[in-house]
């Protein structure tokens, strides 16, 4: 079996699209050409083959060999295509959430001919279907996955195909001019020049522009989606454990573990406005006693090196480390924030500061939760200060895509080098299809098998 | 504010209906008097509050305060009271499964004027709206924790209202006599007798009959409901560990971690059939090599105590102790199969083994796993056979009901005795009056709120 044999689309199939586990209901959708007829052969209530989509029907699971057994207590929904997710008829069958229920429903169900779906057959099958392209579906696992407004918003933002559109249209007007640019090649001895030059280089100047630009918002768009990589650092005793325990202990953000998909181990993150921050484990010592001074140091240089923002927590009695001060200096991607701790002891009259030209300085104290607040609003700040080369809401935050816009953004400098330095049109057309080809597989014009299947395996079964 | 405040009825409530989590899709489940309207506040689509019953629309959660900011694609499914689960009316929201869009969304309904619905208030609305009766509200929280084909057959038949209506005649039989007794009792100078002495005795020893089955089906009822527990007993090296491995890790059946409600731990439970049978941790000292002989013993017998089926494991070159064969003899209300080890080593002329009239005897051997598939086919004729008392399939499985029909019990024999000894009126009417509140109470037609209260709590939210 190939890996495209696995995702026949003729095939019927079933799955449990509600998490996994024991709850009030659970949802079976079933979907396919034959979706309404299986689940008809374990219906007992009104004919569903004869009654129209959208509509909800209650009745029960029965399985036509144990007829006297009711399974369970079902609310069906019926969905005809093209007028569904999927595209095709599918039926929503709302059952009882017990585990046992679930399973024997499925198992039914697969006895009557349906298939169990495989991770992301269903937003599969509405892209096969014309339902979304393959950005949006890409957007619907990261809907699902999202764990803060902003990054919600931006996984939005690519559903509605906001992202999709602008490549589409880039793509388009290239289009033109490279079939003009083949016409001329089919020409090539009649020394015709079908592709207005100028016009060629401007757009592919734009192109490169557009998505140059877009490849810059990965790493914000990535921080966003994943939990901005916040990093605590500051001399042994500065406060940075406290620090933490204050931000995370407080009532008044929202603490989750998230479990991410790239990541083996489960962070400190905390919900700050549209935005989650990810607590880089650099204070993670604080509960032993005994570390010592250099282990310290090397925890916070290794945070900070992965940072977007550094809170270095400064202790105003006792100076910071030379090698911290110069690895932040070093790291010019990110926002650094000082703060100045321990305003709760009496302050010295010339506190012990580091020379670190544009970082701003929270007075506080991480014991009593003075300045806290401010410390807050500052992560806030210089996020929403760092977005904004995003035009119209959209940032990339999918890796795929970001290695396919480096690569589009290089083949678009490259026509401009062909067409500046005059070289024969050959060379000009093969960047420009480069250039297309890249765009188109974002959207997934001209997917292969092997990037759908990577796309697609790692979505959750029932969606 | 009283426990009856708390579940106002008044409100419009909301919950997560689907298990906890992150998944394709989830369902929020908005009920009461202004579930529609408070939806359509939320939504942008079709007109909701147009629309008919039993009808499914996409359309788009917006928030009114930024209605720029799409929160969800999302279908919802109308139902109109009284045709509802409920009795009210409702709107299932079926969204994308991120944590995240579920808490969002749930804050904004709760904005809109919703409630957060509290564990199990669904399922009281529907009871209070004359859908469901109480022993049938109870059974949606068994069908929802049911881990086997057995205990799902045991709490359907609960809710299709089999045991109610079987109580619900015996009640009104008793009624009517009981009315005619209070009769006379009002017109008790004038020594008529209206009803029917010798009938009211039959009666009541019918009562007592049916109601004293019932209540002895519960020791098995709960078995099922729970898993059936299994001892695994055994002199130690008689091989009871290698047989829970051999029995736990083959592929033959599901093994599932069922988390008890009345439990602490995880035991160790395996489907056999229809049903789901739960090893008392007897073997569980398998991990360690040097247990002593006595302690291995005391588990047996701990184990032996709690089970309904006793395995005890037999090395026929060795003695089985004493004390083991002693207590598994005074134990009479668990059945005996005794599992002949080791016949892949070269079996004894004269093999030892214990005296127990009426077990079952099985060869095998836990190392090779001979045997074991007819051990596991006598665990599943041992139950069945226990089972012949239940009529109609109708067997107790909540400690409450099993408690309530005790009480019913004794009063009826109390009616009964009370006739035959002649005793005045008066005393009859009383135990009489005591039997039909008891058989109430199981249904629920006279609850008080403290019992709705306990039992709608253990409800999981969202039901």
């Amino acid at each position: 079996m190939t890996p495209n044999d696995i995702f026949d689309s003729e095939s019927t199939i079933c799955a449990v699209s509600t998490p996994h586990g024991c709850g009030g209901i659970a949802v079976i959708r079933v979907s396919g050409d034959k979706a309404i007829e299986i689940v008809q052969r374990v219906w007992r209530g009104k004919n569903l083959t004869a009654l129209a989509g959208h509509t909800a029907h209650f009745g029960e699971i029965v399985d036509p060999e144990h007829p006297d057994d009711v399974l369970d207590e079902c609310i069906a929904t019926l969905f005809r295509g093209p007028r569904s997710f999927t595209g095709e008829d599918t039926v929503e069958l709302s059952i009882h959430g017990s585990r046992w229920i679930q399973r024997e429903v499925l198992a039914l169900l697969v006895r009557q001919g349906a298939r169990l779906a495989l991770p992301g057959e269903y937003t599969r099958r509405a892209m096969l279907n014309g339902r979304l392209d393959l950005a949006q579906a890409e957007a619907v696992a990261d809907i699902i996955a999202s764990s803060s407004r902003a990054a919600h918003r931006l996984a939005a933002t690519q559903l509605k195909g906001v992202f999709s559109q602008r490549l589409a249209s880039l793509r388009e007007r290239l289009l033109t001019l490279a079939s003009l640019l083949e016409l001329e090649l089919d020409f090539s001895e009649e020394d015709v020049e079908f592709a207005d030059r100028s016009e060629l280089y401007r757009l592919s100047e734009e192109i490169a522009e557009a998505v140059g630009s877009l490849h810059k918002s990965y790493s914000a768009g990535a921080a966003i989606k994943d939990g901005i990589p916040v990093a605590i650092a500051g001399a042994t005793n500065a406060g940075k454990s406290s620090l933490l325990n204050r931000l995370l202990s407080d009532d008044r953000a929202i603490v989750s573990d998230i479990h991410g998909t790239t990541r083996d181990t489960i962070e400190e993150t905390l919900e700050v406005g549209d935005y989650l921050f990810r607590f880089i484990d650099t204070a993670g010592l604080r509960d032993t006693t005994d570390r010592i001074e250099q282990l310290g140091i090397e925890r916070s240089l290794a945070a900070i090196d992965k940072a977007r923002i550094v809170i270095l927590v400064v202790d105003p009695q006792s100076p910071t480390p030379r090698q911290l001060i110069d690895s932040i200096r070093a790291k010019t991607d990110a926002a650094v924030i000082i703060f100045q701790n321990k305003q709760d002891i009496t302050a010295p009259l010339s506190p012990i500061l580091p020379d670190l030209p544009g970082a701003t300085i929270v007075k506080g104290s991480a014991m009593t939760g003075e300045g806290v607040d401010d410390l807050l609003k500052q992560l806030v700040a210089e996020i929403e200060s760092t977005q904004t080369g995003a035009e119209d809401g959209v940032m990339v935050t999918n890796a795929r895509h970001a290695a396919i816009l480096a690569e589009a953004h290089q083949s678009a400098l490259k026509v401009m080098d062909s067409l500046s330095s005059s070289l024969p049109p050959e060379f000009t057309a093969q960047h420009l299809r480069q250039t297309i080809s890249h765009l188109s597989a974002i959207t997934g014009d001209i997917p292969t098998p092997e990037i759908l299947n990577n796309i697609f395996t790692h979505f959750c079964i029932g969606k």
